[in-house]
Order: structure tokens, then C-alpha cells, then sequence
């Protein structure tokens, strides 16, 4: 193979496709080069005047190398990994870099693995890190724990490129000794930061561990503290977090290098509306950016922060995925080759998955006991109680009071008031675990919302106005998981997710109607249109983000980070 | 260790050693950063306000990281690594990336083991690239083969970045089964290539074997299609080729960060008189290049090319390699810190090799048998004879013609003319075979010059006037090798090189004063001093530079690629 590439440069025998009058974008110079690209075994074999077996005339367009997203948790597309494809290789990025945080919370090393091997049916190349806390914290029960042991078994296989976001920057600064022992199994390898508002010594103390990358930065004061310390900057694009435009201005010519792009986490509406990294790309030329130093920053510098050394470029030697696309100011991608094959034409991907993957070990993952209306009554010990407040367009809540109707010695749900239950079950191991408390700002009237989909545990949680509809829903996701809407005690409408209980094993397109046609149910049924209800849902659990937050273990008070009790006295 | 650092970081501890007050030269961001660097074991810990058990007041002084030589052949300072770092290190160079062809060709694997043995007490980073051509060429007798099976017994070494400079680029070209075998065990290392004039379609199928690297660029032309190409340029300034003053007017801030220094070959009086990489430096600001973008290609940029993480920058978890400069435009390093400890000031080494490496496997290496008057004779057939022309400042000797002098058959040395013997004797194995031939341009008279130092096989070379001074000379480098100068019959000085015969075992101030001395004798007795005689007659038995050259095997026309009878008839 290698030999036939040399031969096909050297103009002796011709290559199986050449792409003939290209304008190649080339990352190298920061030049457009006009010349033909000869493809062999889905590699470049050479640039310049070629002859092929088959020729496509791509008529002086402009030819990109594929895009890098240099930080990705897939399963916030709910889809797999050849679901998400067929949208996102369509939309230029055929290269991820995913951290499986949340199956592996759920199902542990045979999660990663499963993404590791249904990986390998898209037309997409798809890196791995390995996630670093799992669990993320001790305030809730996880399905499974990656301990240095389990991470070790990994490490070595040659799509991981290292071990994923340290988010527990806490335990990095204070030198956690479980935390270092999982850094130095990776010791040769990257190791992806997370690190919002961590600056100065504890940002260096940080930093000393051997991590090279951040994408929590909103700010180009944290942006150019990291860069000069030699971190890799990510600049962020996702569905919750957007920090481009706060970014992008400080990108210099001098600095260029050192920054990439991602998204983070990215739903699959969004990326049907507005792309992948692609959208990165395009914003950043919106913002004034010249169109060849985006471009960089979507491809060669996101290759060279994670070593991969034949993607990023359109040059001898590197992998055939490619971008065709007619105008460099709105990046508007017209088709995309993946390893030396067309794979789309405009937003429609030309591959279909003949042989989908499945294994029994990441499904029927959501086990629980019989639930009875006795088991989701909450005691009250006083009226005045501690009451989780959601903000619009806001993940952090609010920590605040109500007075609440009290029946027997419970909760007792009155009439148009917006005080909702909520409720966490732990799902993994049958625990019984129960957490309950009261949520404010949600608006849901009638009926209750329940999701398996639920950071970064992902117990069933749960959330409603009548003790009925709350018990039907939690049932309708026994075993396979998902996400469900139950009005007036009637199942409106539930989208499984038998994969771990987050991913689909549906098209994307189906996932995609299911969400539109459930947030539809939810914003008739009182949802304020301020808030996404399944968004909302899945980081109430979350016992990171303040202020007050609930999991199977009970009410969590993130700013003093400890339990606390529903009642006040 | 990885956590004290991280307690440094945080201020919790004191670091060993703080340099204080540093104006740091930034190679993530082009900046100038006023700060302290907190060091411990070796590494920089952090960068900010810090305190230490010992501390430094830099003086506001400029600070840069170590200087990378991206490609050397450690051998052509005729010096071991440790003596080499006793004029590199306070010269600013504390890596260098070599490419043991020379030893390698004389004694196989065990002369790469010796270097990197012998690496180990240098206060330097010694990285090696497995000579991928050896012997260089099937025109002579070297002392080792290198094929797949030896090369695959180090390419997994973790001092080894992968497989050297591919000189035979028209076997890469072709597509040699056996330089491709080679190419392949080194799939996922780097490949430094060496592709002089190579353009177009081959040089689009040399860089299809994966080559990455090129540092034989002379011209705008060729440094340009290399960069878009995909290939990393590393500007030469060395002491046979210097490169640096054509291509540097081609760097751009768009091409910059795949453009890196080296030398090549130095030889050690141009590192005393001029430097090392700090000569590539301070020659590209003095032609106009921003010294921050001078110093990355000097640093960063060469770090990333090769893939070394921690090499090349001053920040947290980088290695403190730092050079203390008290003027940007001159680039003139005061002091020099490898691996945090202070290890020159000035010109000045702080260390001594308390414990030098010796392996018997490279010593006494020249082995041949009896050579007598009789051995060295030239057999004419006519008076018409092709003789090697030496052209002033050049390593390409022009093939002309002489009327040799014919005496019973055989050449006879007439007075006042300039055409002297030249032999080639092999060295290695003692197979007897001697190769003579005549040569003009020399100069030399009443005397002899002999070396083992011949590229690349480095068997025996002498040149001389009469045949007592030529049997002298070469009796002179039996078992041990050297360079030796012989006038009316005296040995008028010799430079022993007892390992491999081409590195001496003396310290460098001795082998400069010896080289000194003997080039001085060789001009008081006739040689121009528009001539180099030990360097030319180094290149005399290498027949991949054209046209005319003498190997073992016998007179080699390099313009016609095969071995040439010396008389014309």
C-alpha cells in the first residue's frame, strides 16, 4: 500500500480517485494552492498534477481538510456514534475527540468500550479519553467506579489519547493522591483540564500535574492566563455553554498555535440548525477572524495538541477527509470525503450502517425496585421548607424558601401553586435510594417529566405536580431508560434510551422529532419557554453546579457543599 | 515528586530553587512575561510570585527556554557528548536530536548504544534517529550493516524519536522493498528526511513514505513547495553548508511554526568562535527576524516537531532548561540552567565528567594489515589520467584530466606539480582492499595527510606527495585512528580519535588546539587556505557528492554512477 502511494506520486501508475482542480486550503503556509489531490487506500498520496482511474472535477472550489472537535461527550446527542455521523460528517467534522463521561458513569469500562466499538462503523474517526471521575462526586451512587486499576486496562489502546477532563480540579490542586495515580498511568499521554475560574498559583499547581488543555474558559482574561502558562485553549461552542464570541477577539496570529475548537456538548437540534464545528468555524470568521486561521484552529492545531500526526491537513501522507466547499465566508460545505470516499452532498449523508453494533452489557440498565405513591411522600417537619429555584437560561439554581401546605405530617401539592415535586432514583444497582425535594420554576401543570438523563450519575429523576403522574412516569422507564412526558395520567409521549438509559438506538431523526414533539407537550402543559424541561432536568442533579441541588442520596447544598435538610428547624 | 511540585505551585511549600525577577520570553503567546519561576527536581514547577529555599535575582534579565539542535551529527565535533556540552551547553543548546551515521557506519548498533551510553552525563538532552542508511552507499566498505532486524532492536528506545535522515531518497523514490522494510518499523516515529533538488511529482513520493522533515533545503523554492507539501523545514547553519542567510527572508508568521534550526554538522572551532543554535538565532534577527519568532523556531517549534511534550518552553511542568540573556538583539547568554541547576556562566562550564563512558566495543576499530611501498603504487596504462580537482570552498570535485608521469609502468610523483596520490584504505574488516587514485588542488608538499574520519564509511584516507610521508601517515592511525600530519618523514603532529576513530577522548579545548595545529602545519607546508584539508579530505571517499571520488572499491564517477578505470585507453 505504502509502496503503491510512492509509485502513484511518482506519476507511474495512476491512483483510484483523483480530485482534479481544487483550490486546497493549506493549514501549513496559510496559502490556497491550486492543484489536483491524488487519493489511494483513503490517503493522500499527492498533490499536484494527477491522472486517475476515477476523476472528480471539483471545479476550482475550495478544499478543507476535515474538522477537529477537540472535546466532545457524545452522549449528549442521545445518538450513537454512526447516528451522530450522518450529521455531523455531512456538516465538515469527521474527526471527534470524545470523553464517554456518561456511559461510563453508567456501565464503567464496558460503556467505554461500547463506544469504542460502535465508533467503528461511522465514517468518522473517533478518539477516545479516558474519563477521569467517575463518579464525579461522592454525593451520589454511580453505576460504576474508574479506578486506576479499570483506567489501566485502556490506556494503551491506540484510539485513547489519554485520560479525559480532570474535573475534579479540587483534587488535582490539593495533590489527591487517588487523583495522581490516575495522571501518572497517563503519564505519556494528554490529559484534558477542566478548570472554570481557576487562576494563579492553584491554576499553576494545576497546570504542574501535566495538563495541557482547558475548554472552560468565558473569559480572555482566563484565556490568556492559560495560554501563557502553555495550555491548549479550547474554545467552546456547545448547547449550554457558548464562550466563542467572548473568545474569539483575543485570538492572535502570535497565540494561533495554541488554540482549537469544541463543542463540549452539543444537541442533536443544534447541529441539525447550525452544524458541528463547522458552526465554530463560521462564527469565528463572523467575528473577523481570517478564514485560513479558523480553519487552523478546526484542523492541524487540534491535531498537533493531541499528537495525531496524518489528520488535520490536505498533504501527502494524511488521511483523505476531505471538505469541498464554494465559499470561504459563510464555510458552507457542498460535499465531504471521508477517507477517500464521498460521504455527503450537502446535509445528506450518502453511507447507511449495514451492520449496527449492540452489546447485551450496555443495555437494560435501569434497574429498580416497585415503586408505590408511598415511597415519593415527603416529610415535613415544618412548613417553611428549602426549595430548589431554576433560573431561565440558567443551570446554576437558586437556593430559596417556601411555605408549604403540610397534610398528615406531608408535602401536600395545593392548587396553582408552581412548587413541584422532584425526585432522584438511584437505577444502577436497585439501592431503594430515594432522594425528594421541592422545585420551584419549572411550571409543569397536570403532569410529570421523567428522564434517565441525568448528570453525571444519570439516575432517574423525576418531576411533576400529582403523585400519579410522577409514578407513571418513573414506570415507563423501567429497563431501557429515556425520557418521558405523562399529562392528566395518560403517557403522552416517552423516547427510550435503551443504551445505558441515554443513548437511542433509533436515527437521529427520530430523536430529534421525539425531543421537538415532547418539548412541544411540555411547553402546552406550562413549561416557560425560557426553559429546555430535559436540559433543565438532566443537571438538577448535579451536585457541582450550585446552588441547591438533589440526588438519590438526598438535598445538596453546592455552595457548602453538604446535604441539608428539606425543613428549616 | 509530581505532588510536591503541585504543593509548590499552590504556595503551599517552598521550591528548592526560585529564580526571581525574570523577564520570561513566552513562546505560547510571543510575549515578554515579568515573573518568578518556582523550580524542583529539575522541573519548573510555576510561574508567578513565589518564594524559595534558595533564590535567584535574575535582574530583570531576558529568559529562554533551552535551544533545540533538530538535527546533528554528534560526531562531526570529533568530541564525545559530554565534551560537546561543555561549549554547547553555555552556548544556550541543550538538546540536540543526532543522527549517529558516522559511528553507526564504523560500528553498527553498538555505536549508537555508545551514544546514548555516553549521553548520560552530559548536562544535555540527547535524543537519537536511527541512521536509516547504512552503509550509505554499495560503493564502499563500511565496518556494519544496519538493516531491519538491527534497527528494530532500538527503534522502541525512549531516547529514540525514530528513523534518521533517508539520504537515499532515490530508493525512497522507487520504492526499495529494503528502505521501505526500514520505513515501516518506524510507523509511528518520526522520519527525517534529506531530499536535496528532490521537486514535484518525487518529492510528492518521498514525502508519501511518510517522511516529515527535511534539512537540505537551499533555495526560497525548495523551503516553500517543502512547507505545503506538509514537511517541516529545518534551516542549516552548519559549518560545511549554511543555509540559514538564503531561506530565512521565506518565514512568515503564516509558515513559522513548521520551521525549526539545526546544524547538521558543526565543527567545534565554529561553536567556540560562533556558537551553535544560538548562531542560528542570533543570524536570523540579524536579518531582520522578530527575536521571539527566532526563538521558536529554536525551541517550541522544534519540540513539536518531534514530539517532545515537555522541551521548549518556560512553564509549569516543562523541564528547567533555561537560558539567562541579557540583550534580545545579540541573543549573548550569561548563564545556562539544565535541569535547574546552574551549569555555566559566560562561555564557562560549571560541570566535569566525573565518571566518563568507555565501552571496549568502540575501540581499536582501524584494522588493516601490513601496507607496504609496493601496496600504494598506480598502475598506468596511458599518461591520460582522471584526477580529482579540489574546487576552494566546495565539497564537489570537478573530474579533469592530468599527464601523469609514467615510470616502468607506473605513476611517478614529478616535482613542482601539483597532482598528488590519494588512497583509500578499508579499515574495518582488513579485507586488504585499497583503493588510489590522484587528486589535484591539494596543494600539499614534502608530506602526507591521514584520517579516518572519510564519509560516510570512514575507512582510511591519505593524501600526500611522496610515498614515505603517505606509508608514515597511515602507519600512524593503525588501531586507534586519528588525524595525522606527516612533513619529510616526521609525524609532525596527530589527533588520536580511538573511538570508532573518529570521535577523540580528550577534551574539546585539546581537540580544537590539535585540529588548530595541524591545519596551521598543513598550510606552512602548501595547502590553500582557501581549503579546509581535514574537512575536504573528510569528503573525498563519499560518492553521493558529485562528480569525481576515490572509495576503497576504487575511483567513483559520481556524475555517471559507477566506477571508472583512472587512465583514459
Amino acid at each position: 500500500m505504502l509502496e503503491k502511494r510512492i509509485r502513484i506520486a511518482k506519476g507511474e501508475i495512476k491512483a483510484s480517485l483523483v480530485l482534479k482542480n481544487c483550490q486546497i486550503l493549506n493549514v501549513f503556509t496559510e496559502e490556497i494552492i491550486k492543484a489536483d489531490i491524488a487519493i489511494e487506500d483513503g490517503i493522500i498520496a499527492a498533490i499536484g498534477e494527477y491522472d486517475g482511474i476515477e476523476e472528480v472535477d471539483i471545479n476550482n472550489n475550495f478544499v478543507s481538510p476535515g474538522l477537529i472537535d477537540s472535546h466532545i461527550h457524545l452522549e449528549s446527542t442521545m445518538a450513537t456514534p454512526f447516528e451522530l455521523s450522518k450529521i455531523s460528517v455531512p456538516r465538515g467534522t469527521t474527526t471527534v475527540i470524545c470523553d464517554p463521561h456518561e456511559i461510563a458513569n453508567v456501565c464503567g469500562l464496558d460503556g467505554i468500550n461500547y463506544i469504542l466499538k460502535a465508533s467503528e462503523n461511522a465514517p468518522m474517526n473517533v478518539f477516545v479519553m479516558l474519563p477521569s471521575c467517575v463518579p464525579a462526586t461522592p454525593f451520589e451512587n454511580s453505576g460504576a467506579v474508574l479506578g486506576v486499576e479499570e483506567l489501566k486496562k485502556l490506556i494503551d489502546n491506540e484510539q485513547v489519547l489519554g485520560l479525559g477532563e480532570l474535573m475534579d480540579y479540587v483534587g488535582v490542586i490539593n495533590a489527591d493522591k487517588n487523583i495522581l495515580d490516575k495522571i501518572k498511568i497517563a503519564e505519556n499521554k494528554n490529559k484534558d483540564g477542566h478548570c472554570p475560574n481557576v487562576s494563579g498559583k492553584e491554576l499553576n499547581a494545576y497546570i504542574a500535574a501535566g495538563i495541557t488543555t482547558d475548554h472552560e474558559c468565558s473569559t480572555e482574561k482566563e484565556m490568556l492566563e492559560r495560554l501563557r502558562l502553555g495550555m491548549y485553549v479550547q474554545i467552546r461552542e456547545g448547547s449550554a455553554a457558548k464562550n466563542l464570541a467572548a473568545l474569539i477577539k483575543s485570538v492572535t496570529r502570535q497565540n494561533l498555535s495554541r488554540i482549537v475548537f469544541c463543542t463540549d456538548d452539543r444537541h442533536p437540534e443544534e447541529i441539525f440548525e447550525y452544524g458541528h464545528i463547522d458552526n465554530n468555524v463560521r462564527t469565528a470568521i463572523k467575528h473577523g477572524i481570517e478564514p485560513l486561521m479558523a480553519i487552523k484552529m478546526a484542523t492541524i492545531n487540534a491535531a498537533q495538541c493531541y499528537g495525531l500526526k496524518n489528520i488535520g491537513a490536505v498533504a501527502p501522507n494524511y488521511k483523505a477527509d476531505i471538505l469541498i466547499i464554494d465559499n470561504l465566508e459563510n464555510f458552507k460545505i457542498k460535499e465531504v470525503y471521508k477517507d477517500g470516499k464521498k460521504v455527503s452532498e450537502g446535509s445528506t449523508p450518502l453511507f447507511e450502517n449495514k451492520n449496527p453494533y449492540t452489546d447485551e452489557k450496555v443495555l437494560n440498565t435501569v434497574r429498580f425496585g416497585k415503586i408505590e405513591e408511598k415511597d415519593i411522600q415527603i416529610k415535613m417537619s415544618s412548613k417553611l421548607a428549602y426549595t430548589i429555584e431554576i433560573l431561565p437560561h440558567n443551570l446554576v439554581t437558586k437556593k430559596s424558601l417556601c411555605n408549604a401546605e403540610i397534610e398528615n405530617g406531608y408535602f401536600k401539592f395545593t392548587e396553582n401553586s408552581d412548587i413541584l415535586k422532584i425526585a432522584v432514583i438511584e437505577r444502577h444497582k436497585n439501592t431503594g435510594n430515594i432522594g425528594i425535594a421541592l422545585i420551584k420554576g419549572f411550571g409543569l401543570k397536570n403532569g410529570a417529566i421523567a428522564s434517565t438523563i441525568a448528570h453525571d450519575s444519570h439516575n432517574l429523576i423525576v418531576v411533576g405536580d400529582n403523585d400519579r403522574d410522577i409514578l407513571l412516569a418513573i414506570e415507563q422507564l423501567r429497563n431501557t431508560g429515556g425520557i418521558t412526558v405523562c399529562i392528566n395520567g395518560e403517557v403522552k409521549e416517552t423516547l427510550p434510551l435503551p443504551i445505558g438509559g441515554i443513548i437511542s438506538d433509533k436515527p437521529i431523526e427520530y430523536i430529534k422529532q421525539k425531543l421537538d414533539s415532547m418539548k412541544e407537550i411540555a411547553y402546552q402543559n406550562g413549561v416557560s419557554k425560557e426553559t429546555d424541561p430535559f436540559m433543565t432536568l438532566s443537571f438538577m442533579a448535579l451536585p457541582v453546579i450550585p446552588s441547591l441541588k438533589i440526588t438519590d442520596k438526598g438535598l445538596f447544598d453546592v455552595d457548602n457543599f453538604e446535604f441539608v435538610d428539606l425543613c428549616i428547624e
